[in-house]
């Protein structure tokens, strides 16, 4: 018997063991996706290497059979320059592309690669709009996995030579993202292989939750009020959150820092939802946060309860503002942040704007990918 | 009275105080560069931030004064795959491209611009051939300083739009490297700025002291036996040597580690020297790793005298091979390094194959930069 429980994130239906399917069985034409819980009465901390701070329950036995390429332990720094453009005085950055590919997905990948070596998968598929399906091919590399990478043809060419030189096979498709990622289920169906999308596995969304402890253990004078996130399907939001629950969970804290999900204008599916503000996706929408291109995320019911349980608020922003706060914040601070990962900074503008943060609080913003990946003249 | 002072590496003349020219006063013709020592009767161990291990000496007073963007601290990781291709079962990668700009320069301007900055300087001129302006360009920014960044306008696009987008003021030279550096000095004089060259600066290979101190901390049961680096300027290789020496000093650790240096065929001025191989530069001479494309390193003399006190050998590698070893490390390790970067490991299959490194050695490998960096159709 495992130590954890695979459970339906709508239905709560429990499955018992491993799934090469990240989905329901039960929900199958829903297709909810599964949560990690752990049995209480079975003692497995395995925390991820090299950390320091109090153990804590992950889908593995031991650390050593972490397939590790440096991922996590970001570092913190204060962004004094911008907290004073905005008003506040209390003002983080956590560095999440200091990250092995440049991005926080190594998080997820490390842990779900972790997981299906283990189980004895040899080959697998993924879809992404890059940076994950970069990360997974690396990490792919590493486990000596074969990796099929799906991405939209249209995605930024450093994106795309990553996935590559990894020695992934390279799936460019044609079209918007919903149909890259068809492309990568029916191949996945012909060719009877296992699907490891990032966007749906519980494993992935495990891996990220490392993101919530290694904040907890770096402000060790308290939690952060607010959060603030880019969020396409959500997978660090949901992990981060996922994270401080089980901390919270412990007694070791009392509180769960306010989570906040910013989106772009064009394409802003839950900032809907939460809001309630008319919003449809067109084939033309598009925004210059290529890694939140996403007009249907399916794990929304979930980045929403999030938002409820945390007390945070949804915002979107413009692709003038997502650019403009990718420039200052390399100009005022030294951080070179993709235009997806500059969102977070829009959107706490706005947030700030709106009265729902002050001065005096204590935030965080996770700089989730580095610039190098999505270079473009409009971003000097 | 500071608790440092600056010698000559050639003549031994001691500077009493911060310079703005990185050179000796005395050995002006020959422009030999300053190296920093520490009064023993002036106890100031200031290490830098979230550094856990042993402290040691810095030209610095707090670590609170420290301009710090998350430098340092990289993964270490072991290479079993890559270890047998070569025929070795102990061989790590040390990430320094997990480093704040995407390459180890970060290390020497944290603690050049930190510098810097506490003396009231306010606009810095630099040349490079592309990371370390970058990297300078970030710190710049952090810091507040106006910087000048000169480069040859045939550097990686990459690199060029980096400097840009941190609000350097870029100044692009057609032509080889030494009429970069030349144009860079012109403009200093011109202009009566401060010179904060990287090549040169005292800072700079003290910031980079501090691979060697994180090394002896993560290699808890004993240092490796070898390190084998990239050379271009050097600042790594005698950045790590002062700092192993300084280690040895201290009686905590009795060996050095052999420190092997690699350059690529075309331009191997140390490989020259050290070897009496006839080589001279030519301005048609080039190489795919444009971090090491220096014909005449000014610290040579401190280079060859790293490798002859620590046993070292030095060795040249084709770009054919420094491209074959890129693609490698891909694909069987997940680590996407720079061409410049991967010269280490067409330099190790060297030394294995001269018998300098045996099967059984503790070896080293450091990766210097990011794949991200320098992307070109060659390296797929």
């Amino acid at each position: 018997m495992t130590h954890y429980m695979l459970s339906c994130t709508s239905c709560g239906l429990e499955h018992t063991d491993w799934q090469t399917r990240p989905a329901c069985v039960q929900c199958d034409t829903c297709g909810s996706t599964l949560d990690i819980q752990y049995h209480a009465e079975i003692e497995s901390l395995a925390s991820p290497p090299n950390w320091q701070g109090h153990p804590f329950p992950l889908p593995i036995h031991t650390k050593d059979e972490f397939i590790c390429l440096g991922e996590g332990q970001t570092p913190l720094i204060r962004c004094n320059r911008t907290g004073k453009r905005l008003g506040l005085q209390n003002l983080w950055a956590k560095l999440e592309y200091q990250n092995p590919t440049g991005s926080f997905k190594d998080r997820g990948s490390a842990l779900l690669m972790t997981v299906l070596k283990s189980h004895g998968v040899q080959e697998i598929v993924e879809d992404s709009s890059g940076n994950a399906g970069a990360s997974i091919a690396a990490y792919a590399a590493r486990s000596g996995i074969k990796a099929h990478i799906f991405f939209p043809s249209a995605a930024p060419v450093q994106k795309i030579t990553q996935i590559k030189v990894y020695g992934a096979e390279s799936h460019p498709i044609n079209g918007n993202r919903e149909g890259v990622t068809s492309a990568a289920k029916d191949y996945c169906a012909k060719n009877g292989l296992v699907y490891a999308s990032h966007n749906l596995s519980p494993f992935f969304i495990e891996g990220t939750k490392t993101f919530a402890y290694e904040t907890a253990l770096q402000f060790s004078d308290g939690l952060p009020d607010h959060i603030v996130m880019p969020v396409g399907n959500g997978s660090l939001f949901i992990g981060a959150w996922k994270g401080f629950k089980e901390m919270n969970g412990t007694g070791r804290y009392d509180t769960i820092p306010k989570m906040h999900c910013v989106q772009a204008k064009s394409i802003m599916p839950v900032v809907s939802s939460f809001s309630g503000n008319a919003w449809l996706p067109t084939h033309t929408s598009r925004t210059v946060a290529g890694g939140i291109s996403v007009t249907s995320p399916p794990q929304k019911h979930r980045i929403l309860q999030a938002l409820k349980e945390s007390g945070g608020a949804a915002v979107a922003v413009s692709d003038h503002d997502i650019l403009r706060w990718q420039k200052l914040l390399a100009t005022d601070e030294g951080i070179y942040a993709e235009p997806t990962a500059a969102v977070a900074l829009a959107g706490l503008h706005e947030l700030v704007s709106l009265g729902i943060i002050e001065h005096s609080h204590k935030i965080l913003v996770p700089i989730t990918g580095f610039g190098l990946k999505d270079e473009s003249p409009s971003s000097l």
